[in-house]
């Protein structure tokens, strides 16, 4: 008998990044089809490497959505704003049926620690992306990370920074909202809702945070092996409106980055059942 | 000559956690005295392991100001809020005139998910708190933690939250401001203006991140090495009215604790005119 709090097991997805170390995205492909996974979200660095028109041909052979795409960005990484891979990103996205590109805005500007100056070059970079994603009707998704990122990865640190800067960018963008970077916030729910009303939950990003916490990038916990209350906090993004996807995105050197892959995805639908 | 935007010099606090592998507190009290550091924020396990009354006799002999101690909190410890070690730490900190009570509040409950119940638990236990803090007249600073400390250390995770929590419990409590904790934090400039509108900034310490971060607790930095607008964030909270001290508090288990104390205290005394 199904748990009535379960999700409804057509909308889990693997994003490929909990995989990543051990199959490329063919291989994730056929995973997901023998594991009876429905979506899949790659990582842009993979589907390059299979490439895009094998990747599209795969993926419709196998009827699987396409969740997202991981990940434009990186906007503060030149002066350019990174644009010219950005644009790719979004045609890749498009070419993939990507329900949305998630962004991965970038940190601090090498050498400097204007942080001030970083969240400016983000906001224009996305501000420039945007006609190009319109013409592509390839959504952005702005994914706000973790604070313990803020210098590296992503200036974009809460649900309302986030939020503020997508009511500035106009209907088009939206969030990825991952349990993972917002599971402490003392504003999550109201900013899930606020979210939610705006038609803004671009996607949905399941981890687990364990306790304790080896590596600030790649510890991160199975759903169920960690502290979050992950059941809580899918029913806020319900609530709130959102019916897409919930996608397991693990980065895990240590664990799940050592499993067999088949072990990892079996393990992956189950948590699914029972802890997501 | 002094550069005109360096900090008082007889602000500066040493934090004795900056050098606690190497020093007691008897040997910090005389090493603040030979490096002109005038005011000293002790830990309460080297305050006992000294002893009060002896302490309170050596901070007197060098004339130091003691600008808190840390620290109190952890109260999702135990069902009874940690009331009796918390009593007591407020005791030692009137007993040695710090200048307020540091509280680290914990964070989840052990082996619970509940984040919303540690909360409720802490603010309890500040108020509960209360009572005997302003019977002693020792003033609680609640200090925000590091999102990445949610689960283990501190369950209020930004000076928002913590200042909402403030105006709860009413005017005699307030909050730390530390650099490592709030530097991301993208209300950071609004909530300390706040802050100190509310006349609640009870204490500041300073500690930069460094890039990358290689530990979630003890690879902090030394003000200069990493990549906080140090100087920008004093700048905020002296426009908001603080005109206490700046305690350097640095958890450095790879370098800082393993070199020579008078070193680390000499550095310290540097960095304070240069970049903090």
């Amino acid at each position: 008998m199904t748990d009535p709090r379960s999700p409804d097991p057509a909308r889990l997805s693997l994003n490929t990044a909990t995989i990543r170390k051990q199959w490329g995205l063919g291989e994730a492909i056929a995973g997901c089809a023998r594991h009876g996974i429905r979506a899949i979200a790659p990582w842009r660095d993979q589907l390059q490497a299979l490439g895009v028109s094998e990747a599209v041909s795969r993926i419709r052979d196998q009827g699987l959505r396409v969740s997202s795409l991981c990940r434009g960005g990186f906007f503060t990484a030149d002066d350019a704003l990174n644009l010219d891979d950005n644009r790719l990103a979004v045609d890749e996205a498009a070419a993939i049926g990507a329900e949305c590109l998630v962004l991965v805005v970038g940190g601090l500007v090498e050498g400097t620690r204007d942080l001030a100056d970083a969240r400016r070059r983000v906001a224009d970079g996305i501000a420039a992306l945007g006609d190009h994603a319109r013409a592509q009707a390839v959504r952005l998704a702005i994914e706000p990370l973790h604070p313990m990122y803020a210098a590296d990865r992503g200036c974009i640190n809460t649900l309302r920074q986030a939020l503020d800067l997508c009511e500035r960018l106009g209907p088009d963008v939206g969030v990825a909202i991952d349990t993972y970077h917002v599971w402490w916030d003392p504003e999550l729910e109201v900013q899930i809702a606020r979210a939610g009303a705006a038609g803004r939950i671009l996607a949905y990003h399941v981890c687990d945070w364990l306790q304790p916490t080896e590596d600030l990038l790649a510890d991160r916990g199975m759903p169920g092996d960690g502290v979050i209350e992950l059941r809580r906090l899918r029913g806020m993004v319900e609530a709130a409106g959102y019916d897409g996807c919930c996608e397991i995105e693990i980065f895990s050197e240590k664990n799940w980055w050592r499993r067999d892959p088949d072990e990892v995805l079996r393990v992956c639908v189950e948590r699914y059942a029972s802890a997501v």
